[in-house]
């Protein structure tokens, strides 16, 4: 498969913006500010904020390629996988076709770049529908597929053999996003990187206790990261981020037990949900749990009144609220809370 | 003037992503890790990596208000001004015109977004074409004009005259991009942000030590602001960055010392170079001096060689390089080592 050819010809026609690193004594080519602010910014010694950030981001690319064991001219780097939606979107253009219920963005940011969507329900299992998707593939030629695995707001693995259908019956390119990845047993779409061209994963630091850095990553063949690389702004991480990433990604230990810890308080929380009479709970590979209640709104109003803040998404799913998994602390609150409310209301 | 009609019809249908804070104790909306990496980021302690960052930007948006005597409701924050341009850019559509040569990014960006742009060369002073700018105004109805003001790589300011009669007469919107302004002894075009409810300012700290945190700001009428808002990324400036701003610009006497430093230093570094036989640096308001020479990709690697790098210029303007202005020791290295350069090269 030519990658090249699935790439709108305007963005064909782009050079990536020429960061080349010079190595030089005194360096008078960025319209930078020579001094930084000493002073006041004490906290983040070491950093030269007064310089734009490297572009390339070569240390955390390195660090990360290592990691998940692809090459760095196979990862590119951003602020958040939302601006790489926007990247992707720019890149390959529509229709863009996503199963709903699924992450909000792939939507906004199709309109917002006057691109038409297709929206596939999923299955009563939550998974993928493949015929509906077959169909709508051939009829539609999707140029861009966003499979969010495990699903927010569901919270399950669509299964494997039917994403791998979906990859090989486009034209297009499908973007695997697996930014919850870390809280589920399966295995996810690294290794078929090679395999399949048209195939992209998204990864993100949002979930496994940095969101407030925004940075995500796109794994996928070099020609691919080449092409989205032109549409992507040079300095679009900041040096702050950046640095606090590098140093946060050496520390193995605590990123396993960030997760470990999270995956342990989901099971409890789920096994009690489970317990609690009017709710349904359902199974989830992630770091939150989706549960069906009977009226909405109204818990989660009851909850907030409460001091518990989980996500109402009762208009794209009926009855259905999404809570994340917090400290055994906040998920005892939480439960403790749902109780109340629900003794109240029914 | 009625600014919706500017807007184009698929980001007018949209609606800005609710990130309304909701005050709670036990916050499981938003499937953040309740934990951070309290170890391995000594140094950012007080900011919560582990949660995103605030998506208004509030005590950001508050202070930059303040200073710039705007209200909150005029300001946006963005992931540097580059990002805004292409927020711009996708809000408004093409054609976006522009004078030449200028900043590369309204260029670049509006190919990414596949419109089609209009540029139009400055007059020998360097400044606008009024002409030949009213006359393809006419003629190809831009949605948006950029104008680097003072411009970059020329140095100088374009005549606040004849960017009124451009606003005025467009019906398009008209950016003027102030990222070097701080530099200027000339008024800005925040004032005129009521007059005009076609006009955006831009600024950035990027330019007056900050470029690290990538922060750029859009000023303008409320009704612009709401529309911009609907495409930009809810949490597209991170916590640490906004947090290291906020502290930064409380400090205005490093950042006004900064500001003057560079200034003074551009004056010297001009007079010095003005005295430079066959070389012609063009007068500058900003952190950098344009200037001329007899070949400069000779001159441009040669600095290189000697530890100097300065930006090339000369595939947009022929025979150009442009120097950053840099601490008094740099410029003093960089002319010693350009005169060393001049006098082996003729």
């Amino acid at each position: 498969m030519n990658v090249r050819r699935l790439v709108k010809k305007n963005v064909l026609r782009l050079n990536a913006y020429n960061a080349r690193e010079i190595p030089c004594r005194v360096k008078l080519d960025a319209n930078e500010s020579p001094y930084g602010f000493a002073k006041s910014l004490k906290n983040v010694s070491g950093i030269h904020t007064n310089r734009y950030p490297d572009p390339e981001a070569t240390a955390l690319r390195m660090i990360i390629a290592k990691d998940l064991r692809v090459k760095p001219e196979n990862i590119l780097h951003g602020n958040g996988s939302d601006e790489f939606i926007y990247y992707l979107v720019t890149t390959f253009g529509g229709p863009v076709l996503y199963p709903v219920p699924t992450f909000s963005m792939y939507g906004i940011i199709s309109r917002a770049l006057e691109e038409k969507i297709v929206e596939i329900p999923l299955d009563t299992a939550f998974d993928l529908d493949l015929q509906k998707i077959l169909g709508l593939i051939k009829k539609k030629n999707p140029k861009i597929i966003f499979l969010s695995r495990p699903n927010n707001p569901t919270g399950n693995c669509f299964s494997q053999r039917r994403i791998q259908e979906v990859i090989q019956a486009t034209k297009g390119i499908v973007v695997v996003d697996e930014a919850y990845l870390p809280f589920s047993d399966q295995s996810g779409f690294l290794p078929f990187i090679r395999t399949y061209k048209n195939l992209i994963v998204m990864r993100t630091l949002s979930k496994i206790g940095l969101a407030g850095l925004r940075i995500g990553f796109l794994i996928a063949g070099s020609e691919i990261i080449r092409e989205v690389n032109k549409v992507r702004l040079p300095y679009n991480v900041n040096s702050l981020s950046q640095a606090v990433a590098v140093k946060a990604l050496k520390d193995k230990k605590s990123l396993r037990t960030v997760i470990a810890k999270i995956t342990t308080e989901r099971k409890k929380l789920f096994a009690a949900m489970d317990k609690i009479p009017n709710i349904t709970p359902f199974p989830s590979e992630a770091n939150f749990i989706l549960f069906e209640t009977g009226n909405a709104a109204a818990v989660y109003s009851a909850l907030i009144k409460k001091g518990v803040l989980v996500k109402n998404i009762n208009d794209i799913m009926k009855g259905c609220l999404r809570v994340t998994v917090g400290t055994p602390r906040e998920n005892t609150f939480f439960l403790k809370t749902l109780k109340e409310v629900l003794a109240k209301n029914w």
